[in-house]
């Protein structure tokens, strides 16, 4: 069920490479990734945990609402966080050259989705 | 100088708020805040140094290319940070009804004008 969800996502955007829904402990529930040279992206996904964590910690304090999305970009990767419980999230991976804005919106699509599925 | 530069990209943003010009250290060099209701923005500025000094340790760890940009999305407001040098980035916070694309656009226009200013 996640998973066709997160295949769903992934190959529905142009330039995707992975999605994963996670803890913010890190652990993973479910998680696909196509094949990308050079970068493990599975580590990635552990590592932006961390960030994750930082930032949901950070606008708590703030009282300014809860985070919703989270968007970084760097030179070869657009990584797009979408908040989904208190314990949870999804993370999708995308090219550069891939297209954000329809990555952004199937992950908004789908929250409510995998938002019932996980309670 | 980098006072004008933060308040013509503050006013320049409809639901612009307010601009920081901040090393990875926390310590700001220049800002520009609009009073704002129930949050203390100078606060949210310092916090999120501390977020942007994660992701930059992430995305440096990663190899995936630098960091360049930053957007998160709270209940109420949006904040876009733009990576200038190796030690300064720009954070511009705008209410969740402002417009993000114009705010966006302004830090990258300006980018080039604050990384020589800080050079």
């Amino acid at each position: 069920m996640f998973a066709e969800i997160l295949r769903e996502i992934v190959d529905g955007t142009a330039g995707g490479v992975g999605a994963v829904l996670m803890g913010y402990d890190g652990i993973a529930i479910e998680q696909y990734f196509k094949p990308c040279d050079g970068v493990d992206l599975q580590m990635v996904a552990v590592e932006y945990s961390n960030v994750v964590k930082e930032i949901k910690r950070t606008v708590d304090i703030l009282n300014t609402g809860a985070m919703e999305e989270v968007a970084i970009k760097t030179g070869r990767f657009y990584v797009i966080i979408r908040a989904l419980t208190e314990e949870y999230f999804i993370a999708l991976t995308l090219q550069r050259d891939g297209n954000f804005g329809k990555g952004r919106y199937l992950l908004l699509r789908d929250a409510q989705k995998l938002v019932a599925a996980l309670s």
